[in-house]
């Protein structure tokens, strides 16, 4: 068809471009064409090039970055190519390829770190809401909170797309470590100079395009140094995160499941059994306990929570699990409302991702009881 | 020996390093340490790496990139590495991994082109004074000179190593196309605001760990762009450039030495012949004659000259030959004095890129005048 | 009281100060004091300096300008002096001083105009919001449209107080001189990179402490500048006003009210008649004329309507008279719903303020056909 | 004259001004005829003005600030009348009115410091060089040496004229105070993290249109305070300052006169006797006991030297009397090369000042010492 034949015809002259003239004005041209062409017609353009132009499609990616906006348009190529990865086999090394040039061109030393506030632009925090995955930011009234003098936001750019963030993370800046993600979205402002907490309670990756390529260990340990450069009272830094894999794992764990005493059984099936004081009394302790033994699991140094993975890799270690944390629908879907602290100890962190390496899961005092006392409790009279 | 060691101890855990939380840390001593290596050790450094880690090799250059001024020392690294390739070719493989990095990240998208001119810092002035090859700048009154009203100067700039520039170009705004360099270095200042040609008289690398990678054609571009729309008067775009292998290879061409008279070489044995108005008369047909034939050659579209070679893959065309163009003493060592303006006229670069890739390099007519004449001329009663 | 006390010791300290070492640090001191003052003390404040320090104000002004924020301090005084002066005539030197040096400091040549648009500070934005005096503006959505590609926005600003704007204007890039508010603030994005014609919607002062300084004929100009030299297409600069003395007018004035037929009045006093057709029918005609009546009144050059007496005396003619061109509450409290198009002609504007000065309004032939046919129509059956 | 003529008439323009739409255009226009006058017929042009116009001056005054570049115009516009006013008293009022509102205009609240570097445009280290006053800057060898990391330099601007410097500091950055200007000038750099004491060696003024207008006191005040918080190891803030009214002084003094004896007398007729040791050992202690009485002159607060005027209202005291301290012929000649450290120390301004003003010049122990023993020193042998 037309649009894709334009499309190919150009990137074939890329193919051979070397230091050719016409290098960025073609490339100009394939970009506007790409971001012309609809899905069925962009696959059938990789289709084609994965056919012909395997061996030049590192020159072409190297001519396409010549274009205004060029490195933009490969990530947005790229964002439109995993879809269809899955299916296609043969597209994937279109995709390897890619996502090594990206990795390199996207190095933690090519970043900048940037404080996002209330003085930022309002066309950076409208992407903020946008791309805002863990806590959905509901207003623009929700956003300033988000910014206010007792939070901070940091994010990741690169030069070649400044007003772009990669990666954003949000910091509640408080005297405890929070255990409901209530008493952080919900909580009046407290203009404090000294807080002695650093609760890094979401982090969004803002850029499918540019999936599988890691840049949030970056971005907190950039975060926590300049966080306690600014506020020297700052002693604990610490994560509120979900825990999306632990009601799928609980559903296939026959341990667990038999573990559950009737009475547990039951008050799972009273209707919103989280907003009912007795269903919550009853369920408390062995779905505390199930989630210290799920996310104390690290088989290969790999825990199945793929959250969990990411910090203990990261050098965490596992602080607190937190009842009835998150109360809104998709965290009872996900982990029966439960949410974690991870703490990241400067001096510890080789420690831990050492131990973690080697399928130990470094874990508070608050933990290791949990997991000392059986899955069974006699007081619940099972 | 012990810092060699150090440094290398430091490279074996960069190279087990996969989002390893050490990963900055251990760049950042890593860049301190290779900094204060001195030529011996670094050497040992280079063997042992080259023995030892060359698989690991792009991990632990995508790792040293993390270290704050990791680019730059990268840069400087291979600044140190390109001298040993020559004497040792073991070494080879890591300059190719680097070579190749470095060209990637590199790449033409993530340069800016900055105008420079008498409001820039002096500490970049300072540098361009440093790394100026072609025609050294003398003094802080002769920078100030080249950055006047009539002067344009662009450098290309990395957002990794914001106050180094790769690349510079120094133009003039003329009337004419310049013949000879003295009319740019001493014209006094002419405030003229439609200006008709662009003479680009002196373009230099500055970063000997970028050796081998293209600035300069998409540097070319980009100025002529910038200056076009800046100045619609301009209509000629021109170089004046020197012919550093042309001395050279009349001194090993039989056919040239042989087509000279015995006054052509009366006249050269002359001391100072180039201030002798009488040699210079003798010689100024047959030297030019010679000139000719030797910018023409373009055996497999490879001019022997390497900037004629530069301006002609670009797609630029042999404009004119120019006598007494350049008198310092390396100018006469090269060329004879001889200097060549190659002209990019915007609507033929590509033609006349083909034809040059062809073997066939695009003259004008005052050129073809030079090849069409015999090397011997009767008038000259040889 | 203690409060007062304090703020007046340190002011007898600033009185006698000069290149007086404490200078900064006691008009630090007091701009705290003064901030802290709630209404009564400063009040009280003010009433000590007229009368013990009015020889010495001026020095006091210059001195507190020494603070940090000390220039956003003094605006600030003088908001909250206005008020008292209208029953305090004893404070009018205190004003009279602080407006005096007021008006030389934001002198035109001082300040910066900025445009605003979507990529301009959130908090920037917010504060337009809040400062919006003609047509609120209703949510950030609202904001949003207001920046769009087919407006623009343009601001005031002085460098000591670089993020508060002083007076901004709000402009709509159209096809025609707009005939009702609802047809800026309502309509949808046209992209289009050629508009014939700009209509200033709205201007806001910021800063009531800085009331009577006049800041909108200037920013007038510089925006039409501005405008001019990024859009060419443009040829013709409007506003679309609101007529605020236009209804107040009418009540008071016998010959109008004679002038109204009993089906005017009958048309006038049906509940909300505003969004009745056959009202409207009725009353479209001796309103306007009305109007027109009002609007090209000047004696001594001053019309009485403020808005009228603004652009005229900026040098703008009566362009246009629009019937139901604001349904809002206010407007047909305040003009029956009517606004009026004012015209900036750059080449007239000298020439329509000298005959403003001698009392005549320049108006366009639809606005003198208004006012050539008299105030009862035959076919109005009176 | 014409010319004169054309600026009168645009000037009676903008008497009459009063949010005239003319108003900038006008002023553009009067500003480049104000700057094409030659000296004559700007003195005219003053005379007319002086004449005329003094009861519209102020308005006049603030129409031009509307031009562009208006407030440097009028800079230069007083440093072109400053001259004329000496010889013509009439023109007084002009200057009056002038200094006045620029005082106003370029009030410390509006001034911002910054710090100046090697990094610093080149544009803006020439001007430094032009205007540096006190130890002329030989080249740009030597203007590098004064902006090493040993050094710093702060300036003044004005947001009205960014580029230019209103007046600037050199400071060194050393382990004592230092005693001679050589030991500053010539000394190779000492990269000390933790320095003990800045040396203020040079305060320059840059415009001579504002003359008269104090910036002085606050530029120090501030760079002091920007060195402190950059440099918590500064403890000590001194001057080394020249002494310019020492030689004269004692040519009219006869006490001195006749206290010194037939050898001081003698040293002092040895040519070039600053070269001489056995003149330079007779006439250290005489010259420097005068030069301590000298300074501690202060009848009704008021020394006779401008430059000890200066610092002691600042609130600094008298340090130290440094013999040998500038060999350069100038400082022979002003101050038979004697210099004095001015030492600020924050917790004791205020009393400095206060006592300053009763006529008590605080000193430090050396300087008591040297006013203690009589003139004549028996060891003289006199």
């Amino acid at each position: 068809m037309p649009d894709a034949q334009t499309a190919l015809s150009l990137t074939r002259q890329l193919a051979k471009a070397k230091g050719d003239a016409a290098g960025p004005r073609v490339a100009n041209t394939l970009v506007a064409e790409l971001s012309s062409l609809d899905d069925d017609k962009l696959a059938e353009y990789f289709d084609a090039v994965a056919r012909e132009l395997v061996a030049e499609w590192q020159t072409v990616i190297h001519q396409i970055n010549l274009a205004k906006a060029g490195t933009a348009l490969l990530v947005d190529v790229r964002r439109r190519l995993l879809p269809l990865v899955k299916s296609k086999p043969e597209l994937k090394p279109l995709d390897r390829e890619l996502q090594k040039t990206l990795t390199s061109w996207f190095n933690g030393g090519f970043l900048t770190l940037r404080r996002i506030d209330w003085d930022s632009p309002a066309s950076l925090l409208e992407r903020l809401m946008k791309y805002e995955a863990v806590h959905p930011i509901t207003s623009w009234v929700d956003m300033r909170r988000r910014l206010a003098a007792d939070r901070r936001c940091f994010g990741f750019f690169h030069p070649s797309m400044p007003d772009e963030p990669l990666i954003f993370v949000q910091v509640a800046l408080t005297h405890e470590i929070s255990a409901t993600i209530k008493s952080i979205l919900e909580a009046p402002i407290v203009e404090d100079p000294t807080p002695s907490t650093a609760i890094f309670y979401s982090i969004s990756n803002c850029q499918k395009g540019l999936s599988g390529i890691p840049f949030g260990n970056l971005l907190i340990k950039r975060a926590v140094n300049e966080l306690y450069h600014e506020i020297p009272s700052l002693k604990t830094f610490s994560t509120l995160s979900p825990i999306p894999g632990f009601r799928r794992w609980v559903m296939n764990n026959t341990d667990i499941i038999t573990g559950l005493t009737s009475a547990d059984k039951a008050a799972l099936e009273v209707p919103r059994w989280w907003e009912n004081p007795e269903s919550c009394a009853v369920l408390e302790l062995p779905l505390s306990k199930a989630a210290a033994r799920y996310l104390t699991l690290a088989p290969q140094g790999r825990a199945p929570d793929p959250v969990a993975h990411f910090h203990l890799s990261n050098g965490a270690r596992l602080e607190r699990i937190n009842w009835q944390a998150n109360l809104s629908e998709n965290a009872i879907a996900e982990s029966y409302g439960l949410m974690v602290n991870y703490r990241y100890r400067p001096n510890y962190i080789e420690k831990c991702q050492e131990a973690y390496r080697l399928g130990r899961v470094s874990r508070a005092r608050s933990v290791e009881g949990l997991l000392q006392t059986p899955l069974r409790m006699p007081f619940l009279g099972n």
